[in-house]
C-alpha cells in the first residue's frame, strides 16, 4: 500500500477548475483580478485551453499561442498549474465549414449543422489530422512548462455518428470481429429470424432510425463499435502528445453512467481517471443523503476504473448549475459536504467548472466561483474558498486509496443488453437503480463495495452481488464459479444468464453456461407484474417478510436450499431465495426484485460469512476510510441538518484539530477527518 | 346450415402454429425432437416458410428448397400438416440492396433503410416480380404435397408507403375514381376552401407530414388507396400461386383492428379470414372478463367477414408476448379459456406464434410452446398439450357456425373519418371503444351480434345498433329504412349521418340523407363536454337515469317521440332519447355518450320488440352457441376465480362427457362446451 | 380627445365576418339567401377573398374576378360593406408545383410539399413577384368600389423558412446590423465560449434543429429576423396596393400573443390593428370571469399597439371553434356578452369567421354564423341577430378610445430572452402568465392598464410594472429612472436586468445598467424552487403573509426600505419586498413569485400614490371605460350566473335605455353600457 500522490508538484489536493481567460482577452483588468481571487480561494490549478480552438486558429493555418502562454506563466509565478486541454471537444466554423465530413450524421440520416459541441465524425480523416497537428503544436509550445500538471484530452466525448465514413468502419470493425466470415455474423446475430441473413458485410448498416432495429446482436455491437471509435479517436490525440511529450500524463472527463460509451474500455488508455460531477441537490423527491450516496457510486465506478491510485474530480459546480430541470442552489454547508465527499472516495482533486461566469451563450447562468457581480465577497465565493482551506488540512490523504473486499458487478455491456431486450416491462427495466440501490444499502452498513465489470479479476474479494446480470461475457459464469468455490459469497437475482455476450440465449435453462448449476436452480418463467401487483417472499428464520415488485421469476430448485418462498399467486409456495452451498462458498439467488432495504438481513449474513465488519451508522452519515503506508483517514459526513453522534471512533479530526476517542459528533451538515 | 369444416384432411380442429426449422438446420436433433414434442402437444399443423426467403435465395438466383420438403415430408409422415406462407413479408438483405425501390418513403418522405419486417413499397415493379416469381416457385415445388392445407400470403401485412412509385399510382387512382376530371375531386373534397384547388391530377400528393393534411377528403382517399394497393399486392400473389394450383385455399392473417387497411375489402381476396390474437392479459385496469370479452368481439369483427363459414385463429402466444408494456405470464387454466373462446367464436383452428421460442433478436422472448430450456415439462408446454386434448374432443363442433340475429355497425371508413375529423375532442373520440362497450352489453345478456359494416346486407338482422355512424356510404341511410320499415329494431346515436362517403358534409340537418326523417329529429348543435362535465339523461318509465359524458346534442323533434329528457344545462328537458314507430319497426336515437351498462334496459326492450330472447349469465362468464346441421353446441366460460352456476342448461358436456339438466356448474376458470 | 370612428361609411360598429362565397358559386339560390340572412342578422360588413386565389387564378396568368365583382356589387347595393383581403395566406397547387422556391424549408432542413395554409417562404423574389402582381389586380380592379372600406393583407401570418435564400437573406440582415464587423458580432454573442466564434458571416446559420442552438444571441436574432422578413414581405404587398389606391386603409389579422413574430413591429406598417379571438368557453380550469379576462388582457395588447385609434376584431367564432382540445358550445348570452367585451376594450368592429359553414375539409365544423342546416332559426343565428341589435344601440360609442394612465411591461424581446434563457426551471418560467395574472388583478380593481413594450413612451403613466424585465433594451433602465424621478410608482420583480439586448449578462450586479442604484439593491442568487417548494413574505406593516413558489432571489441591500422578508430557508430574514424613494416617486421591488391576488395590498398602495382610484366591482364583474369628446361609456360584463350589483353608476343604460342612479343591476349574464 504505497502512496501515489497524483500530482506531487501540488502538494496535496488540486483545487481549482476550468479558466477560460480567451473570452476576456479585452480585459487584462479582470485576467489580473482573476489571479488575486484564485490565490484569496486557495486554488492551486486550473485548467485551460478546453474551448480554445478558434482563439489558437481563428482562420486556417492562422496560429496563436502567445496569451496562452502568457496567462500559464502568470498563473505559475503565483502558484497555481495547469492542466492543458486538447481543444477537438468544440471546433471552429471555419473547419466544418471547409471540412462538412467533420460534423456528424444522426441516427435520422441528417448530416449535421455546425453547432453545439460534440459533433465531429470520430472516423473522418480530414478532423483528425487536424487535431493531431494541433496537438502537437501544443505539446511542443507547452510540454515542458514547469506549470504543466497533464493533458485534458477534448471534453465529455460522447455521441455517435451513422455517416458513410463511420458505416464503412463499422463493416470492417466486423468483418474483423467475425473473421471476415459472415456466417458466423449470421448465426452469431441469429439472422434467420425474420429472413435477415446478410450475405456479405457490405450489407451491415449501422441501425438507423428508419433501418434495421430488431436484431439485438446488431444494437449491441454497434455501441460496442461506438466505444472502440470514440477510443480509437482518443488514442490518436494521445499519441499526437506522447510523440512529443511521452511523460505527461493524460485524462478525459467522463459523464457519470453516460450511456453512450464503455467508459471501462477507454479507460485503459488513460493515466488518470476523471470525471464531472452534478447531483441535483434539494430536489424535491429524495432527502440529501440519498442524492448524495448516489453521488457516491458514480465516484466509485470511475475509482474502480483504477483502483491502485486515485481518480480525480474535473468538474462540478460551486453554486448550481444551469441545465437541470429546477435550478435550485446549493444550500450552505453542502458545498464542503460536497467535496469532502469527493476526497473521502478516493479523488485527489477537486475542480469546477468553471472559474468565472461568462456574459453570454448557453452556460452563461451555470454556477462559478465568480460570479457576473465579479466580487469575492458572495456566498458562494467564501464557500469556495473555506473548501481550499480544508483541503489544505486534509493533505496528507491525498495520494492515498479505497480499499474494498465486496464487490458489485455494473456492466455497459449487461446494461445496453438489458436496455435493449424486448422483454419485461420497458419502465421497470431499472438496471441502474436496481444496482445502485443494493450499493447503497452496503454503503449504510459502513461497508465499501467496488462497482466493477462482470468480466473483472475476482480474486481480492469476498462478497459478490451480481443484480440482473443477464449477459455473461464468455468467462464470467467459470469466475464466479472458482470465486464461490474459494469461498465466495454470490449474491445472484431474477434475469441472470439469460444470454452470451451476442445476446443468444443460452439453451437448456436460466441461468445459463453452468449457472443454474453453481445456484442449484433453473428459472422456468419470469413473470412481469404491474405496477399495482404485489407478491411477498416469507422465511422460516425469522427475517420479516420482503415485498416483490415489478419481477418474479419460478424457479425450479435442481441442488438449492430453499430460504424464503412467494406467498403468493399460482406460485405461492415456490422458492424465492435459495442458497448453494458450493466448494467453501456459498451461491445465493434472489428471482424477484425486492427493495434492498428489506434485504438487508440477508446481506450481513453474507457479510459475517465473509468476515467483513459492519459498522453502525446513525441515519444520514456517510462513511468512507482512504488508506496509505502511513495510516488510515476515515471520512464522516452527516447529511442531516441534525448532529448525529457516531460511536466507537479514535484519532484526531483532521478538520478540527480536535482529538476523538470514542464518540465523534457531528453537527448539521457537519464533517469530520479522522487521522488513525 | 350444412357444416362447413375447413380442412377436412385434419378431421376437426387445426392445432399447431409457426414453425421456423430453418433457424436450426445445424441442429438435426432439435428438428427431430420437435416432431417428437409436436405429437405429444397433439399439434396436428404447423405454418412453415413465413420467413424464410434468405434461406430459400440466400443470394440472388441462387435456390434451396430441398431442406423444407424433407421437413414437410417428415411433419405429413408424423400426421402434421402444413400451412405454407409466402416469404414476402420480410426480404433478404441482398435485395434491398439490389432494388432499393423496394423498400418504403415514410410520410416524412424518407426512404428507409434495409431492415425490420414490413418495409415494402407495395408499387415496386421489381418486388412485385421477385415475389410472383418466389411464389410460383414454392407452389411448383409444394402446391401438390399431400400435407399441404393451405397457403398463407404474406405475414401481418400493415405499413404504407410514400414514395414516388406510389405518389404516381395514386394519382392514377384517383382520375380513375374521378372519372379524369379534376373539377369532380374539388369539388368531393371541397377543395375552394384555404384555396386548394387542384387543376390537374398530377398536383396531388400523398398526405406527406410536411405537406398536405388539411382536406379530410384527401386523407381518407389515402387510406383507401393505401387498402387497394395492399389488395393489389396481395392479389399478385395470390394469381402467382393460383397460375399453378388453383384449388389451394389462401388467407393472409390480419391484427384485431389494425387501423392501417380496411380488412373487409381485402377479405373479399381470401378464401378464409385469419388473424392474430394477443390480449394483455392481468393487466390491472380490468377484470379478466373485460379483457376476454374484448377478444371476443375482435374473434367476431374476424367471424362476420365471413359468415358462412368458421374462421381462423393464425397466431396467439401459449406464454405471455413480449412487446406489451407488461409482459405478465398467462395465469393457469387461462390459456386453455382463451382457446376454447377462439373455438367458441367460430374459429376452426387454434395456432401460436410459434412453436419453439428462436435464440436471439426480436421476438427471442415471444412466448412458445417449447422454450429455450427445450423440454416438454414446462407448465406451458403441459397447457398447450391439455388444449390439444380439449380439441379432440369437441372436434364434432368443428365446421359448424355462429348465428346472430342482431348486428353492430362497425367501419374502417367512419373510423377513419371520426378519427380525421377536426370537431369534438381529440382524446374523447373514442369510436372503437363506444363500438366494444356496446357491443359487450349485448353479450353480457347472451345476444351474438355480428359486427358488419355499414353496406353490409341487413336483410338477416331484427336488431341493429349503429354507433356514431358519422360517414354514411352511398346505400345505407335507405337499407336502414328499409330495415325499419321490415320491421328491425334499430339505434343510432349522437354524431351520425353527417357526411357522405368524401366527408362532405350533409345540408339541411343532420343525420343527413334522408335519416331526420326515419328518426323524426335534427341535431341542431353538438356539446363536447370536458372531462369533469356530467348531464344525465331522465325518463318518464321507470328507468334509471343515464349519465351523459363527452357529447350531448341538442335535438330538434320534427315527429320522434320523446322517451328520456337533459335533467342539466342550458338544454334542460331537452329530447335525449328519441323513438320514432316508422314501418312496421323501431328507431331509436340517443343524443348522447351513455355507459352501455346504464342502457340495459333499452337495449332488453329492443331485444324484446324483435323477439330474441335474453340469457341470464352470471357475473364473469361468457356464452356462444356453433350450429350445424346435426345440433348445437353450447360454449360457457367463466373468467372469474370462484365457481359460477349456469340455469336451464341441458345436453352433454364435451369436455367432461358428463351430462347436464339444468343447472351447469363451472369452477373457477372453468368450461363447458354442451352438445345440445 | 377626438372621436376617431373607423368606418365613418358604415355609421357604427362593423358587424360581420368572413365570407367565401366562391365555395358557392355553383349555387346562386344560397348566394342570394346569404344576403338576406345577413340583413336579417344586422351584418354590414363582410370580409372577401381570403381564400381566393386558386379561383382568382385557377391556372398561371388566367384571371377571373367577375364573380367578386358581381358579389361585391350586390351585397353593396343591401347596404353591406367589404374587407378585402389579399389571397397570399394560402397558394394555388399550380403555384407551388411551378415555383418550389415559394415552399417553406423547416427548422429540420427539409423542403415542405405543398399544403396547409402557411407555408411560403418570405424571401422567395417570385411569391413576392406573384403576390405584388395579383394584389395590383385587385387593387386596380376594386380599389374605388364604394363598397370597399379597407384590404386584410394576406391572413394571420406566422411561421418561419430555413431555405438557402432566407439563410443568405439573415446573413446579410447581420452584416448591415453590426456594421459588416464580425468580430462585433462575436462580442456581442459571446461566441469564444465553445469555440463558437465566427470568422465570416457566411459561417452563420439559422438555428438549425440539428445546427447551432447554443448561441442565446443567434437564437434571439433569429426571431427579429423572422419579424423583419415577414415584415417585409407585408410590406411589399401593401407597397404594390399603395401604387393603385394609397388612401384605402391596411391591416392584417393577428393571433393573440403569437410567439412566433413580434407584432409590435409589424404593427408600424398598419393603418389598423386587427386580431382573431377564440377563448376556450367553459373549460374545465378557471371560471368563465378567469377565461374572459384573460381575453380582455389580449384585446388590450392589441389596443396598446396604436392608443390612439379603436382596433379591430377581425375574427372569432359565433358558436364553437373546431381546433381546440375540447370543441364545447358557447353557453346563451355568452355571444354577447363577448361580443359587448370587445366594444368595451376599445374595438369598433364585431367580425367572425365565418358566415357561413363549408361543407368539407379542415374546418367544416368550425363555428360560422349559418350552419349546414342552412337556416335563419337556430340559436347561434338568434345570437348573432341580437349582438347586431346591441351594436346598434351602442353605435354613438364606436370611434371613442380606452384610456390607461398605468402600463404594464410586457415584450416580445423579452419573452424570447426568457423562454431561450438556460436557467432557472424549463417548466416553470411562465412569463406570459405571471404577466397576465398580474394585469388581471388591476382589472378587478376597476384598473385600466395598457400592455406595453420597455421601449415604450411612458410619459402618460403614473403606475407601472414590469414584472420579469429581463432583458433591458437600450434605453429602458434609464426611461425608467426618469419615470420614477418625476413620480412614478415603478415596480420590477426577480429576473430584472440581467441582460442587455443581445443577451450578454451585466458585469457588476442584477439588476444592472443602473437599475440596482434605482431599487437600491443588488440580486446575489436566484434560487429556483421545486414545484413542492414553498417560502413565505413577512411584513411588518399589519399585511397578510405572501406565499413564495418557484422564484426567490437572495437581495443585497445597498440604500432601499425593507417592506416584507422571507419568513423562510438559508435566506430567512432576508429582504423580499423593497422600496426606494427615487426623485418623485418610489422604486419597488419584490424579490420572488407572488400570487397577484395576495399582492393586491402593494398595488392598491401604489395606485393610491400615483392618485389612481380604485372601483369596488362585485366579483365576476368585468369593468371598461370608453371616453370621447362628448362624454363616456361605462361597459359592465357580468360573467356569473346570478345577479350583480354595482354601486355608484350613474347614466343611461343604452342597451335598455334606462337611467341608472346609484345601483347598477345586472342579471346572471347580464351586461350593462352607461352613458354618463
Amino acid at each position: 500500500m504505497e502512496k501515489k500522490i497524483l500530482f506531487p508538484q501540488a502538494g496535496g489536493f488540486l483545487h481549482g477548475g476550468d479558466y477560460n481567460p480567451e473570452q476576456w482577452l479585452d480585459r487584462p483588468d479582470i485576467l489580473k483580478e482573476d489571479v488575486r481571487m484564485m490565490k484569496k480561494a486557495g486554488v492551486n490549478c486550473v485548467t485551460l485551453g478546453v474551448f480554445s480552438w478558434s482563439v489558437y486558429e481563428p482562420a486556417e493555418g492562422e496560429f496563436h499561442f502567445e496569451w496562452l502562454e502568457k496567462i500559464m506563466d502568470h498563473l505559475y509565478e503565483n502558484g497555481i498549474f495547469t492542466i492543458l486541454a486538447t481543444p477537438s471537444g468544440a471546433r471552429p466554423a471555419w473547419l466544418d465549414e471547409a471540412y462538412p465530413e467533420a460534423m456528424r450524421v444522426s441516427r435520422q440520416g441528417m448530416r449535421n449543422h455546425h453547432g453545439v459541441r460534440h459533433n465531429h465524425c470520430m472516423s473522418s480523416p480530414e478532423y483528425r489530422k487536424k487535431t493531431a497537428d494541433m496537438d502537437r503544436r501544443l505539446a511542443e509550445r507547452f510540454g515542458s512548462h514547469p506549470g504543466l500538471l497533464m493533458y485534458h484530452i477534448s471534453n465529455e466525448l460522447g455521441g455517435e455518428c451513422f455517416c458513410p465514413l463511420c458505416t464503412a468502419r463499422f463493416q470492417s470493425y466486423l468483418a474483423e470481429k467475425f473473421d471476415h466470415d459472415i456466417e458466423k455474423l449470421n448465426q452469431a446475430w441469429w439472422t434467420t429470424f425474420w429472413s435477415h441473413r446478410y450475405s456479405s458485410f457490405s450489407q451491415v448498416e449501422p441501425p438507423f432510425a428508419n433501418g434495421e432495429g430488431s436484431i439485438m446482436g446488431l444494437n449491441l455491437e454497434w455501441k460496442r463499435f461506438t466505444t472502440w471509435n470514440m477510443t480509437d479517436f482518443l488514442k490518436e490525440e494521445i499519441r499526437a502528445l506522447r510523440e512529443i511529450t511521452p511523460s505527461v500524463p493524460v485524462t478525459t472527463n467522463f459523464m457519470m453512467l453516460y450511456n453512450g460509451l464503455d467508459y471501462r474500455k477507454m479507460a485503459r488508455e488513460l493515466d488518470m481517471i476523471s470525471w464531472d460531477s452534478y447531483p441535483r441537490f434539494h430536489n424535491d423527491e429524495e432527502t440529501l443523503f440519498e442524492t448524495m450516496t448516489e453521488n457516491a457510486f458514480h465516484h466509485t465506478v470511475m475509482r474502480s476504473m483504477k483502483k491502485e491510485k486515485p481518480f480525480m474530480l474535473m468538474e462540478s459546480a460551486p453554486g448550481l448549475v444551469n441545465w437541470h430541470p429546477f435550478n435550485k442552489v446549493k444550500r450552505p454547508g453542502v458545498h464542503k459536504l460536497f467535496c469532502l465527499q469527493t476526497a473521502a472516495c478516493g479523488s485527489d482533486t477537486v475542480q469546477y467548472f468553471q472559474w468565472r461566469k461568462g456574459r453570454g451563450s448557453f452556460e452563461q447562468y451555470h454556477g462559478a466561483v465568480v460570479d457576473h457581480l465579479g466580487t469575492d465577497d458572495t456566498r458562494i465565493f467564501r464557500e469556495t474558498a473555506q473548501v481550499g482551506e480544508l483541503l489544505k488540512k486534509i493533505a496528507p490523504a491525498a495520494g492515498t486509496c479505497v480499499r474494498a473486499r465486496a464487490a458489485l458487478l455494473f456492466d455497459w455491456d449487461n446494461r445496453w443488453a438489458i436496455q435493449d431486450v424486448k422483454a419485461l416491462a420497458e419502465t421497470t427495466k431499472c438496471y441502474e437503480k436496481t444496482c445502485i440501490s443494493i450499493w447503497k444499502e452496503f454503503l449504510k452498513m459502513g461497508v465499501e463495495m467496488d462497482v466493477v465489470p462482470s468480466d473483472d479479476d475476482f480474486s481480492s474479494y469476498d462478497v459478490i452481488v451480481a443484480p440482473m446480470l443477464y449477459l455473461l461475457q464468455p468467462g464470467t459464469a467459470s469466475c464466479l464459479k472458482q470465486f464461490v468455490e474459494r469461498g465466495g459469497q454470490l449474491l445472484a437475482t431474477y434475469f441472470t444468464g439469460y444470454v452470451d455476450d451476442n445476446t443468444l440465449c443460452f439453451m437448456g435453462g436460466f441461468p445459463g453456461n453452468g449457472l443454474s448449476e453453481l445456484f442449484g436452480i433453473i428459472s422456468e418463467e419470469i413473470d412481469t407484474l404491474y405496477p399495482s401487483d404485489r407478491n411477498h417472499i416469507r422465511f422460516g428464520n425469522g427475517w420479516e417478510d420482503w415485498e416483490v415488485r415489478d419481477y418474479a421469476e419460478i424457479l425450479r430448485l435442481t441442488d438449492a436450499e430453499v430460504l424464503g418462498r412467494y406467498t403468493d399467486d399460482f406460485y405461492q409456495g415456490g422458492a424465492a431465495l435459495t442458497r448453494k452451498r458450493y466448494g467453501k462458498g456459498n451461491a445465493y439467488y434472489v428471482a424477484a426484485r425486492c427493495c434492498p432495504g428489506q434485504m438487508r438481513p440477508l446481506f450481513e449474513q453474507m457479510l459475517t460469512q465473509a468476515g467483513i465488519p459492519v459498522k453502525q451508522l446513525p441515519e444520514g452519515v456517510e462513511y468512507h476510510v482512504r488508506t496509505g503506508d502511513e495510516g488510515a483517514y476515515e471520512f464522516y459526513l452527516n447529511y442531516g441538518t441534525a448532529p448525529a453522534c457516531v460511536q466507537e471512533v479514535y484519532g484526531q479530526d483532521m478538520l478540527t484539530g480536535s482529538e476523538v476517542s470514542g464518540t465523534l459528533t457531528l453537527e448539521g451538515y457537519g464533517a469530520a477527518v479522522v487521522r488513525k
